[in-house]
């Protein structure tokens, strides 16, 4: 794995997925490194990492390949000598033996464990991987793959963790504020004095995708007193912040928009243009979406938006495809023919070509139709064609929840 | 930046973009060392970097905050006390009067320059970078926002390094294949040979997003030596993965299939009930997909089924919404209200719940018309509801291009 990173082959999402894990604990983490598969760097490597931290996470080098020296290095620096483990090779040897497939002595070898470590069983591949207590510093070594490694840290390292003495008394708990249709340095400048000042909890924004998390911080020794220490500043956050906030944590914008239709008991269906079916692809990720989505029609082409949705030709012909009128006549040819109480549209200039002065790349025209009337607007977004369609459905969404949310039936 | 890669709060997707940027230039990389914003830890990275490298790369720590303190620290391992660079704090000072802002010492500070280095302008930012020759290791410092460093690499630091003596003559090139309809372990096993002797050109596999790419590189000293290393064994692959290959390095799967739609004047149009709009989002992604892309219908209820598609009731009540039957009515219905030659339907069960033993989680039905008449199959696929969504894209999208590819008009 170390040599496809340092090639730019793959991104490290282990350190990632690994230092989650360790906030999440309450260890603090002080350097990662990589390495390719070199006995030298990686013993190098791993003599500083002893020497300098409590706990050790390696990833990579447990296969079955010559290249995957990682067992045999951390038996090395830790002077540990390799054992076969009894129950990891009646393991290995079961999966040779149901696929009929002779066994090499490789693949034996990834039975072998530092003497003292306890395996750490790989539902998901075949090379299992270690933990070590020792005195000065803990070691596990984990597979490379994600998927290999994500489930074996969840379902037995983060146990076997809590049943040893590695673990600080409190942890790290967080909130995240979810934000949508407002810039990061908007956000920046309307909490520059909390950004500034704000020490416990931490607050800290992150952008991407056309939304913002705002993410508190603090190291507590239970949730309610985590709650406790976020209150006063998601109070301010949300008096500054208010209406371009849909969520918390781990919710969606899609999922927001469908919990409104689904407690007001409206359907919703869409028209879209620019967007070609990303506004109704966002809205159908949701399980049990078909209680409230009842369809979408993607016109594409004008010929589309006449014969689907029933815009007048005269209307595209005087006012142009991307226009308010044109926008609106799709949002209620959608309710129409989707039989939908609540409908939304959106026609816009994606680009990169077929901008012209008057209707630059990035203008958007979005319609919406439900119990508050019919509403429309244009918004002119920058960046590029992936960027323009999707901020043209985050705008969509964001509208839809303030008319299902603030607004009553008219 | 250190620090936030150290909580797992962001991808370190800089250390894959100066990864490749180093491999695309021959260099090879040995470490990537992450630290958090405190001196002795960045000094002590940056002593041993200088000490085992000939170029160092730092990305991070260049704002104007006291937490940034990249400029001092190289200043003090490389031995070149910081000097005012009396260009870019002209730059800096214009920044703050055209908008009316005080200027303060800390902004002044990012100015600042090692004695000997020169400036990298910062067209995306505030804090310049720097570029130093030294005897022992080049160093390159860079700001930790991608937006900045990857414009900055591209535009300043990669014509220095040309110009300097650190390149060496020859350099990597690599060609990707491009495949999708076949699992990954299917592809292991059809070069296993190849994964285990083939060393020069190096063979690898990666795979996501339901798609594989079977990346071979070289180092050559110019495209046409690397061609000709690479010619033998695309042959090969090509022989044992033909059918599953769609396309080479940067090629998409819906830019594949338009090409063909365009190049037999066909247009296409598509109904959707599971993937809810996201086949007709992939197509439209390629601008200019007007040309051959005709509209969609995200039919997420059997009523719109029916209203839409024209679907008969009784058909959806006989064999199941999921079902070859409707999956064809669809597909035909698509093609008649969307006036397209060419028309791809799919209705499944995208899960997590409403499988039946007989219509399981997974079973996604397809049907595909055009100039070779109606065709349909059913497919078992595994997974999470977004895998299962995104597989059935690319299942359509690999049929149409087979069909648009292969066979001649009937």
């Amino acid at each position: 794995m170390g040599t496809e990173l340092l090639l730019g082959e793959v991104l490290n999402t282990n350190a990632q997925f690994l230092s989650r894990f360790c906030a999440h604990h309450g260890l603090d983490v002080y350097h990662h490194v990589t390495v390719g598969d070199n006995w030298e760097r990686l013993s190098d490597a791993l003599v500083r990492a002893r020497r300098r931290a409590d706990l050790v996470l390696i990833s990579g080098g447990l296969g079955p390949t010559p290249d995957d020296i990682t067992r045999e290095v951390v038996a090395d620096v830790w002077g540990c000598p390799l054992r076969a483990d009894a129950k990891e090779m009646r393991v290995i040897e079961g999966f040779f033996r149901r696929r009929g497939v002779p066994m090499t002595e490789n693949n034996r070898r990834q039975a072998l464990l530092p003497q003292g470590a306890v395996s750490l069983p790989n539902p998901n591949g075949t090379a299992p991987g270690f933990y070590l207590e020792h005195d000065d510093a803990h070691v596990a070594a984990l597979p490379g793959p994600p998927r290999e490694l994500e489930p074996m840290v969840t379902a037995s390292l983060g146990p076997l963790l809590k049943a040893s003495d590695r673990l600080p008394a409190s942890r790290l708990y967080s909130r995240d504020l979810l934000l949508a249709g407002i810039g990061e340095s908007q956000v920046a400048e309307r909490i520059a004095d909390l950004l500034r000042d704000q020490d416990d909890p931490s607050i800290a924004t992150y952008a991407g995708g056309g939304r913002i998390r705002i993410r508190l911080a603090t190291r507590a020794k239970d949730e309610a007193e985590a709650l406790a220490s976020f209150r006063p500043v998601l109070d301010v956050l949300k008096s500054r912040l208010g209406a371009f906030i849909y969520g918390y944590d781990d919710e969606t914008l899609p999922g927001a928009v469908g919990r409104l239709l689904k407690a007001r008991g409206l359907t919703l269906g869409v028209a879209e243009s620019c967007t070609g079916g990303g506004l109704a692809h966002w809205m159908t990720e949701i399980p049990g979406a078909s209680d409230y989505f009842s369809g979408g029609l993607v016109t594409y082409s004008n010929a589309s938006k006449i014969a689907l949705l029933e815009v007048a030709p005269s209307t595209i012909e005087r006012y142009g495809a991307v226009s308010i009128p044109v926008a609106k006549a799709m949002a209620l040819g959608a309710a129409k023919r989707l039989n939908a109480e609540v409908s939304a549209a959106i026609t816009g200039v994606a680009g990169p070509s077929g901008g012209t002065p008057e209707k630059p790349v990035g203008l958007v025209c979005f319609a919406f139709y439900g119990p508050w009337g019919l509403t429309s607007e244009d918004v002119q977004f920058n960046g590029s064609r992936a960027l323009i369609r999707e901020r043209s459905i985050i705008h969509t969404l964001m509208r839809l929840r303030q008319h299902l949310g603030e607004e009553q039936a008219g």
